[in-house]
């Protein structure tokens, strides 16, 4: 195998080799039973473990409350845009949104086709560079829920302590779940798609409050309920077996690695030698406000867009791999999630002092 | 790696071995690039490369007409059963629906939260032993579609002929697509989940004519437009990278068997092999009337339950897996996709034969 690149990509994202490497031996042939994993029967003995234990280590790593499903479902984050308000609000009940990139305004426009919305807050006029604080919003007393990212990919913000607020949470933590804690007890409800810590596309991991899966109006279609999967456990129809897997697979690996633990520590060590390194210079701006600073996604630009474009180009060419930013900020983006080596900062940070020494 | 056991699981189902040992290879290092199918940023060019040439396989091999666009979604078939009446339907129109098993039963059950459902006709007071002829029923004439599921995987029925209606056909194909030819010309929507005959769990594939795209109503969530994925190449959000890939080998390997041609025909080869021994003996009993029978899953019964559950402990002892019917038929059920080999039928018969003589 010729050298692995370092993957800077956003999502699907890099993935821990001794994940791969297992996921090949286990699609030809699983536990040495002479069949595949892809091929085998979701209501299999052998398949019915792997999901149970996946689900087992999540619990375990996040510290999942007892009185939580936690649901394996598809149709990635953009899906729980809608199945969020079609399941939690209906007629005449309100949802309150934070507003801090694109994928909390997706979720604004499905939800006000399924309740009431509130905009408590918004960053959209500064180019979405924070996040907000406790205190900088006020929420409608009859929200049934405040829903917020924790972690805005493309903007590269993240929240670093929770919204408080009463009645319940909803969060989306597609892009820095497993990184670090999250105290699941403000929480009515989070999902995350799995494309970026915990395995391939394919699987949004969803997390409910028992008590809420009976919100549902009848009028909603059976997969479209949350209550279909729980009861089901997340059998109701055939499961993106393989994807489930892998995360089994990467939840493994995390939990040797040390688990939640371990891994902050890590990805604060990996974030803080590449800000620091944009800090020191005045030919990189970060993107995002210091105190929003995202731990998975670093965004910086450099003096003019033929810079950034040269960037990207030498540095891909050099196996630093997409580093390109979304067309959303420009610039360029480092998405160093938990299997992203340190390694690759430090081989960044090398070429952006190379690359500026030539150019600025 | 030891010997591959015979797998007549009804799905997620036996793929080609050339086809997972290719998958294994890219899961860790795709095309020699140093970086693994599953870490790949959707909007990569090689990415987009693979899910193109999966379309473009697709097309090619099945014949899909020009004016129909192919999507790949998630949410297995389960989710098509309402994205068809929220998308085609809406308040006061109308969809008729063959029940001929578990799957058109759900796909009614959905379709009536959306619109006015007519049962053009059911076989459920004979548990689903036969498909309708062509004459058999009428269908009224203000409805949109008639639906009908061309393969019923439980009951072992498929329909030998399309059914004939104005003004058009949509098709639950999801376990007999690319067994054999299909004429696209009456259908106005077809799909299939992938895990039988295409690749593994977590993609489904829907065929729709594009003047359809615009029908949706207004109200229904983005993500549950077709529009929305047909406008985006299915890349609205992050598809199922890897079962679109799997799917695109699936595909080449069929292409290089000698496509639908070749495929039909040793589809009919093995099944008839099958019926063959049943209909030959007075121990085993097939479910399905003989007009109606299945080339896909063979149903068939033994003389007592305890017989059947005998018979299947010990084929699973000599390697012949999956064959206990399900529990809606009871009974036992070899399912026998595209890339189950004809040697795996001759063993079941051998074994088959061997058993009636000391049980018969």
């Amino acid at each position: 195998m010729p050298d692995r690149i370092f993957n800077f990509s956003a999502g699907p994202a890099v993935l821990p080799v001794e994940v791969l490497e297992q996921a090949a031996r286990d699609i030809v042939n699983f536990n040495g039973k002479g069949i595949g994993l892809i091929e085998m029967s979701h209501r299999s003995k052998d398949f019915i473990a792997v999901a149970e234990e996946t689900e087992s280590l999540l619990r375990e790593i996040l510290g999942v409350p007892e009185n939580f499903k936690v649901l394996f479902l598809q149709g990635g984050a953009s899906l729980q845009f809608a199945m969020v308000p079609m399941n939690l609000l209906g007629s005449g009940k309100k949802g309150a949104y934070l507003n801090t990139g694109t994928w909390s305004k997706k979720a604004i426009k499905e939800a006000k086709l399924f309740g009431d919305v509130q905009v408590a807050y918004t960053s959209e006029e500064s180019n979405f560079n924070h996040v907000p604080a406790r205190g900088d919003y006020k929420v409608d007393a009859d929200a049934e829920y405040l829903y917020f990212v924790s972690n805005n990919t493309i903007f590269g913000t993240q929240f670093q302590s929770m919204p408080q607020v009463e009645p319940m949470l909803v969060c989306d933590m597609s892009s820095d779940i497993l990184s670090r804690p999250f105290d699941f007890s403000p929480f009515g409800l989070a999902f995350a798609g799995a494309q970026k810590n915990m395995g391939p596309a394919g699987c949004t991991v969803v997390f409910i409050r028992e008590d809420l899966l009976d919100r549902t109006p009848t009028n909603v279609a059976t997969m479209l309920k949350y209550k279909t999967h729980a009861d089901a456990g997340s059998m109701f129809n055939t499961p993106p077996c393989f994807s489930i897997h892998v995360i089994g697979l990467v939840l493994k690996w995390l939990k040797k690695l040390g688990g939640l633990t371990a891994i902050t520590e890590m990805n604060r060590d990996k974030a803080a030698l590449l800000y620091h390194a944009i800090d020191a210079s005045d030919f990189y701006r970060g993107h995002a406000q210091p105190a929003s600073r995202s731990n998975m996604n670093v965004t910086f630009n450099l003096p003019t867009p033929e810079l950034e474009a040269q960037f990207v180009k030498e540095a891909t060419a050099q196996g630093l791999d997409g580093l390109k930013g979304h067309r959303s900020v420009g610039g360029c983006r480092a998405s160093i999630y938990n299997a992203f080596p340190r390694q690759g900062v430090e081989k960044l940070i090398g070429f952006m002092q190379e690359f500026e020494k030539r150019h600025g």
